[in-house]
């Protein structure tokens, strides 16, 4: 099965602490690395979640709090270092460009690849980045400043072949890559075997939706429908919903609600206010209404 | 006796790894902290050092290299959560204002508390700051980039009172400070007890010299002559000497000749470069010619 896993390298929020890192994740969809986030330390999160900085591909800003995007600049010296030479680009609002890009220039003078910064708009739920493997799509949040949540929609999946068929109608292997894309076999006498007779189902295409940080909105919920995984902030309790509210955050128990109308397959709870000394609080007050909860925790490796 | 003692928070350099946090130092004072350099993430290697974030008094950036100063705006970004309504001082070269400013305009803007940075000029050996209980000098550094170290000279210690004298002459406690800083005592009657005969000497003010980064530089031997720690960068080995000359920086064994021309009482290497696994070469290389020589190491505590 390919690969689509999620690596928490950060959960915390605003005030980082020894118990959480500050928000950055990577998804790895096929060895390609995606990051959302990149708050101060990520650069060593990553090493000690043994990723490959080779491996980065793009990046995911979801909007300009320092805990979101403050190891950016850290994080591009370093791959300098590293020789790297692909472009690398950043996706986030507009107003990353006239903040990062003085740092660039006077800390990175000589980078041997190019940061491009491609703005989106952050009120709008479209499509920002595509490849063969992916799709990522913005998903407009409800916060203090400019931010979007991101969709992540795994291409269409090759479908397996039927070993034995295969042996059985002796087909050639130059035509294997085609029959996996849905072909149908011709053979060298004109005979058709139709693609059904050659292959099982392909995996099912998986979705990952990452949403921090907002307000309660249940306008995310038809973007988010029945994704496989939704990341979702949890910054309080429900005991400090008034606070949530106006902070525009949310409480696990609203992040569990969202899940729950939106019929997720697993909600994870992330961005935990350091207010709170036990994460499981806010565990036991998501599973009430949404049992299919976990918690997301630095260095967790997530299996989509 | 007073407080003068070293925190190591990170003793890497330009690459961050999992062994070595890039540069930051806190030296206590009295229990006031002065933060030397700020690297990525240096606001946690300042909580797991259980350092106490209102006790941080003034900041001495040696120079803008990212791996000296990324951890500025996360650091600051966190004494405002934690509601620091004191001046923050930081002591840089000029640039920073430039760099630093329009990042804690965006990021920062309801800030508690002022941040001020005071420029220096680098070229010169000259008091940068003073209250009743340190000095703090510059000392002129060669590096790619206007770079100076830092000289830090306790004040004077009060003397010590003679327990016994102090009984036998039934001096009034009301009188005891001004003895403690050498004042004669004047009796009632008129009598006059030297002070001499009412104390012990003071214990010895104490230097600390933090040089990072530099390539071999002997002008800096008078500045640091005698300190009771110099804290030399050792990014290199001998057997890179060219690669130090042509990035300057030194190597251990420069370091050494640098700490035993200074005839200082104990050299603190430093700054490694990430292309050696194993810390202790240094050590190795520089004790041969300076014996009283350590390693500095994150969360270290070095008690002058």
């Amino acid at each position: 099965m390919n690969k689509f896993e999620l690596h928490i390298l950060g959960c915390g929020s605003a005030l980082p602490t020894m118990q959480h890192a500050p928000t950055a994740q990577v998804l790895n969809v096929r060895e390609k690395l995606f990051m959302i986030d990149c708050g101060e330390g990520t650069q060593l999160q990553f090493r000690r979640a043994r990723l490959r900085f080779n491996r980065l591909n793009q990046i995911f800003i979801s909007h300009l709090h320092g805990d979101h995007c403050f190891g950016l600049i850290g994080l591009i010296s370093t791959l300098g270092l590293l020789g790297r030479t692909g472009d690398l680009v950043i996706h986030a609002v507009a107003d990353l460009e006239k903040l990062l890009r003085p740092q660039l220039d006077y800390f990175c003078k000589d980078l041997s690849f190019q940061v491009i910064i491609k703005p989106f708009d952050h009120t709008k739920h479209e499509v920002i980045y595509q490849d063969r493997s992916v799709k990522v799509s913005t998903i407009p949040l409800d916060h203090r400043v400019a931010c979007a949540g991101f969709l992540f929609e795994e291409a269409e999946n090759d479908l397996h072949l039927d070993g034995a068929a295969i042996k059985f109608y002796n087909i050639p292997i130059k035509d294997l890559a085609g029959i996996k894309k849905g072909a149908d076999y011709i053979a060298e006498d004109g005979q058709v075997i139709l693609n059904n007779r050659l292959t099982k189902p392909a995996d099912a295409s998986r979705k990952y939706a990452f949403c921090s940080d907002t307000a309660y909105k249940e306008d995310i919920i038809p973007i988010i429908q029945g994704v496989d995984l939704l990341y979702h902030e949890a910054t309080f309790l429900e005991e400090d919903k008034a606070r949530a509210r106006d902070t525009r955050h949310t409480t696990a128990r609203q992040a569990a609600q969202i899940a729950l109308k939106a019929n997720v397959k697993k909600l994870m709870l992330g961005h935990y206010s350091s207010r709170y000394s036990d994460d499981s609080l806010f565990l036991d007050e998501a599973v009430k209404i949404f049992p299919h909860t976990i918690l997301a925790n630095e260095l967790l490796l997530e299996k989509l």
